[in-house]
């Protein structure tokens, strides 16, 4: 069994925890019955012994498998990741989307992405990132009673993203720890004005709109002081073309939304001026998850 | 020259100053040159003659003029009012809007809806009611530059409204001062989140969404305890077809939203446990403030 499952950016500025879109950058998990059980790891992380030793992804697959059929049968597990680590690209839900969709598969379960999202708010408990991963395209979402609620939007090809990616990596759990445990009112109003906007606009396809409606004031200041840089990079990707450029997740990458015709100026401009830094242009991704049957490797 | 502005029901639960819709209950403001000032109020308020001396709509429609046409000619003013005042359904902003629209006609203007909007923010700080009193229908707002900006969605005939109006008003300016200056950070995004799937179960259609989206946890109980009975009134609208039930504004009114095939159900079971609240089945404004030869008076 193989699947793969799409890079995510979250919050989108003003839509904390809320709101998420996917990318066309993808982990491959691929998935043999075997004697014994074995990782591979290409690509991102390979690198890192750890990962063979503690692997999230086999760790969640065996857990959901031991409560779904009660046994963990080994398996020869090979990961091909593209989706950096640790930089705010979705890649801890892409692995928990992916081990939940590979067990709930093996155990013979109808095939229901509602369920692996409710199951996936087990080991991630906010929805922007695990929603995009699953079911691909813009999102916006919600928990009610511990199982998310999504709204999603397919994306049209006339936009496209170029995302700028540190070699600093920010941890989420650190990242979350700078923030402000409460807020004054209208900085609480000013993100609910926004976030609601910009989702609307994104259902309505009103880009134009996007760069008022991204504006945030509870999160990514505190975050992108962290890397200066990202100032500089947020203020070009906005002189260049983008239509909006928001802190990707809780970092340390920056997601640039332009229109696909504007995409490779945009993406020069900032490779040129940021040579130091990884930069990809990148299209939206609206399938989310899906089995080797849905895509060709 | 005659105009007619519509009731709103601003913020639906979680959406604090940027959401709000349109209902079809209407102040008509009539206008004549004359050789002398004089007011004549029908309907709400014409009991208080407060309201004769100083006049909201002469003062803003005089202020706006004088900037205008630097002057200010003498008018009869003649307004029939349906909308309450001080419950929560906007009577402030049809009046701020009508009185506007008003100024901007008398002067010769070419008409400008956005225009109209963003000199309203001098009188009213919040978009949630001057935009849904303007354009009709239902409004995701926010505030760039001191301009409104707003995403507009027509609603249709299959939902309808339900308010329930308390005797007791309730002042806005108080009523804002009830609320925490703080908020929690858990709280300030389970609204952001909430608000923002909200907006998009409504351009969306999604009606059975509703509920669960219309949920708050910033401002709604802090004002509700203030006249208790609204818990039960709230209670009540959920449990007899309302599809969602929100504090109208800062209150007292409560706004019920039912499918239109449910509304006389609502509606009986609403006035015949409030017996002694006022309770009104309504349908929604689509055309927001409107001059004399769109409608019939």
């Amino acid at each position: 069994m193989q699947l793969r499952v799409p890079a995510t950016s979250a919050n989108l500025g003003p839509g904390f925890d809320s709101l998420g879109l996917a990318l066309k950058l993808y982990n491959y998990f691929s998935l043999k019955p075997s004697k014994f059980t074995s990782i591979q790891i290409l690509g991102e992380g390979s690198k890192n012994p750890k990962l063979r030793i503690d692997n999230a992804f086999v760790r969640i697959f065996n857990e959901q498998l031991k409560k779904l059929i009660g046994e963990t049968p080994p398996f020869k597990f090979v990961f091909n990741n593209s989706i950096p680590i640790s930089r705010g690209l979705g890649s801890s839900s892409a692995v928990i989307i992916g081990a939940l969709s590979a067990a709930f598969k093996v155990a013979g379960e109808a095939f229901d992405k509602q369920k692996i999202l409710n199951a996936a708010l087990h080991y991630e408990t906010h929805p922007d990132n695990i929603t995009p991963a699953c079911m691909g395209g813009f999102n916006t979402c919600m928990i009610h009673n511990k199982e998310v609620r999504f709204l999603n939007k397919q994306l049209p090809h006339c936009i496209s993203a170029v995302v700028v990616i540190p070699n600093q990596s920010i941890s989420t759990h650190l990242s979350r720890q700078t923030l402000p445990k409460q807020y004054l009112q209208r900085d609480a109003f000013f993100n609910l004005s926004h976030s609601a906007f910009l989702s609307v606009a994104f259902f309505e396809e009103k880009w134009e709109l996007l760069k008022e409606a991204s504006m945030d004031r509870l999160h990514q200041y505190y975050r992108m002081r962290q890397i200066p840089i990202l100032f500089d990079v947020q203020k070009t990707a906005l002189t260049n073309g983008a239509l909006m450029s928001t802190l990707s997740g809780s970092g340390s990458t920056f997601f640039n939304l332009c229109y696909a015709e504007d995409s490779k100026h945009l993406y020069e401009a900032l490779s040129s001026k940021f040579y130091k830094l990884r930069v990809l242009s990148l299209e939206f991704d609206n399938f989310g998850m899906v089995f080797d049957d849905e895509f060709k490797l």
